[in-house]
């Protein structure tokens, strides 16, 4: 079986270098006689690379060629990512891609295409990286009915927020030294913002609850407004703050799909992942909690994955690979404003003690600790994040800097 | 599609149970129009229970049904279910099985009668519990040579652990609290001294590394002479003492496969495993370390596991899952003692520093640390056990209390 490569980046180089170096051992799992990378598309030459023999500049030829059997997209970006995926499918040919946004935004378009016409359009590369999500969400834990999925998906502001966590480095100090360290891009926006971990729970709730969730339906709020005070008062109650991607079933039957620095208990296995390492934890109705955890991004760990669904595409020639999801719709996202969960609250006002007996009044479970700025710092106790936004509107004088969820 | 249930145990009971609690979404995504739980074998009866009409106690009942398609092994031990398994098999139904020493014992041949029939032989549940291993470990790590595989596969003895760990609790103490608590057994050996973690190491040895690992060739070590002195010295040098199923390929290609107390580094993911959870790091050459985390026991996560390979054998009903391994032989499996570590070693000597001097001399790299009893506790720096001890064995008046590898 002939495979084709399209955008030799990162992780297109990756699948070619692992392609080669476990040749013999993917070979036999894909039950071929043999997987012969044939082409390299991308806009460069790359003189002197080992591969630079297969590179190619025209789409046409992979599209024209009755031989390739899977295409690999790990360009990235929408276009020409999309028509390229969706003429290859059309075409009859298996796709793999890492693509993220791809699969977020036209997952269901794409996958619609690819049974049409009985190929597979695989991406376990585009979540977690390297880490085992996709296959075990649909697959090994298919006797479940999920209620939750959350994950640290971001390994550059995981990063930043160890360091602010565990040497009280403040934000920009952070960024700086991930950017040093190869870990941040020259403009980290989309990865700061929460944009990236935003497509990827978008992919994760649609393989749990069945439809599409699109990008703009996800409450994303990312880390840049995070403080060292923030961190430390969320260590005081007990907690560590992750960012983390998140899509839970309320009891209304809506999915509540959010993006957010997040208070996660220091006793659980999410509050211990370290620095560019990522951990999804799924919440099923007999499982409990499961976790996944590995490296979130990296040549070799992604392309580990990619190859894994190079692999099942050629086991599965004449057969598709059950999974996908539905169309989305507005009614099927709820706001999640409405989901009632514990929050964290610091909040400057000008009289503090009378502000303090207000909040009691309004949150009465609610628990709070001294600060040594004197700023109020506490937990609401469970209550929807609208409620409290409406309840914190009401006293006079109170200022609110920062307000978090917990897990 | 029928199925049988042979075992209503605790696992038994819980397929019975998840099977109609999630009946219409395990339906659907078996691609069968219905999943008929037919018969339940059993010794005993079951008055008022629920599926109390589904009890049967002659096994020949099931092997005639040509209906039944699918049949659950949840009874435990080799007999007689290494007998009915086999006959099921023969006679061309699918066999789920949870149970470890089943396939840790007969796998081999269980694998080849399955291949010979054209039938599945599943057993996700019988490693982690509910956790993702087998499906992860074959398929989305297929891209990688795996180099190690190693896991918290006992939940009693990581309770004990824990207990010791965090409590400074005696293990008799800490092993009373667990059967107060429901998680050891009345006769906790099995746990205890590692026979069934031994079970687990056996199975995932033998999919990672390919040939049947049998039991009798695991060293295997359990936990009832650790005292909280060991645990506390090993916290002294940042470590946390776990009991690991630990397979690994050594340099010469042959596997060290044992049961042991391990010494896991705090920054790890596996020492932050606490009280009854279960987790599994798998180390390939692709993929770096991904861990599994979940519940490894417990009616629902097991059953959970059991309904998983339900659904997947009524997918498959024409076509076989592939994966397995090759009979085992005494040139697959290394001794333990010949895989070089970093080890933990605490000793009493007639005469400390001379004993020291001599240590110092034998051991160049290694780290020591003062306790308060004045016994010698040391790092020995990376070497073979092999060598450790016959190091160790050339001090006169050293008399060694306890040697524990390291992760």
């Amino acid at each position: 079986m002939d495979i084709a490569i399209m955008g030799y980046g990162v992780v297109g180089s990756g699948v070619a270098l692992l392609l080669q170096k476990n040749y013999e051992s993917i070979v036999a799992r894909s039950m071929q006689s043999s997987l012969n990378l044939k082409y390299i598309l991308d806009l460069l030459d790359f003189p002197g690379d080992p591969f630079e023999s297969l590179i190619i500049h025209d789409f046409e030829t992979i599209l024209r060629d009755e031989n390739i059997g899977i295409v690999v997209e790990t360009m990235g970006g929408l276009n020409p990512a999309y028509d390229f995926v969706r003429r290859c499918l059309l075409a009859g040919k298996s796709v793999v891609t890492s693509n993220k946004e791809l699969v977020a935004t036209k997952g269901y378009d794409l996958l619609c295409v690819a049974k049409e016409h009985n190929v597979n359009f695989l991406f376990e590369a585009s979540v977690g990286g390297g880490i085992p999500i996709i296959r075990p969400l649909t697959q090994c834990l298919a006797a479940n009915e999920i209620t939750e999925v959350a994950g640290i998906l971001n390994g550059t502001t995981n990063f930043i927020l160890t360091r602010m966590i565990e040497n009280a480095m403040p934000f920009d100090h952070a960024l700086r030294l991930a950017q040093n360290n190869g870990y941040a891009e020259t403009d980290p926006t989309a990865d700061i913002d929460g944009h990236d971990a935003c497509r990827k729970i978008c992919i994760l709730a649609a393989l749990s609850f069945g439809q599409h969730v699109y990008p703009e339906q996800v409450r994303t709020q990312g880390i840049a407004a995070l403080t060292t005070d923030d961190v430390e008062a969320a260590g005081d109650f007990g907690y560590a703050v992750k960012l983390l991607g998140r899509a839970k079933r309320l009891p209304n039957g809506r999915i509540s799909c959010s993006v957010a620095p997040t208070l996660v208990p220091r006793e659980s296995m999410l509050a211990n992942v370290r620095d560019v390492y990522n951990a999804i934890l799924v919440r099923g109705n007999a499982i409990d909690d499961v976790i996944f955890y590995g490296r979130g991004a990296g040549k070799l760990p992604t392309a580990s994955a990619v190859v894994a669904d190079i692999i099942d595409c050629a086991k599965h020639t004449t057969r598709r690979r059950f999974f996908g999801w539905e169309a989305g719709g507005t009614h099927f996202v709820a706001d999640a404003d409405d989901d009632a969960v514990n929050m964290f609250v610091r909040a400057i006002a000008d009289d503090t003690d009378q502000a303090r007996q207000q909040l009691v009044g309004l949150f009465p479970t609610m628990e709070e600790k001294k600060t040594a700025s004197g700023s109020l710092c506490f937990m609401t106790g469970v209550a929807t994040p609208r409620l409290v936004k409406q309840a914190l509107a009401s006293i006079d004088g109170l200022q609110v800097t920062q307000m978090l969820r917990v897990l």
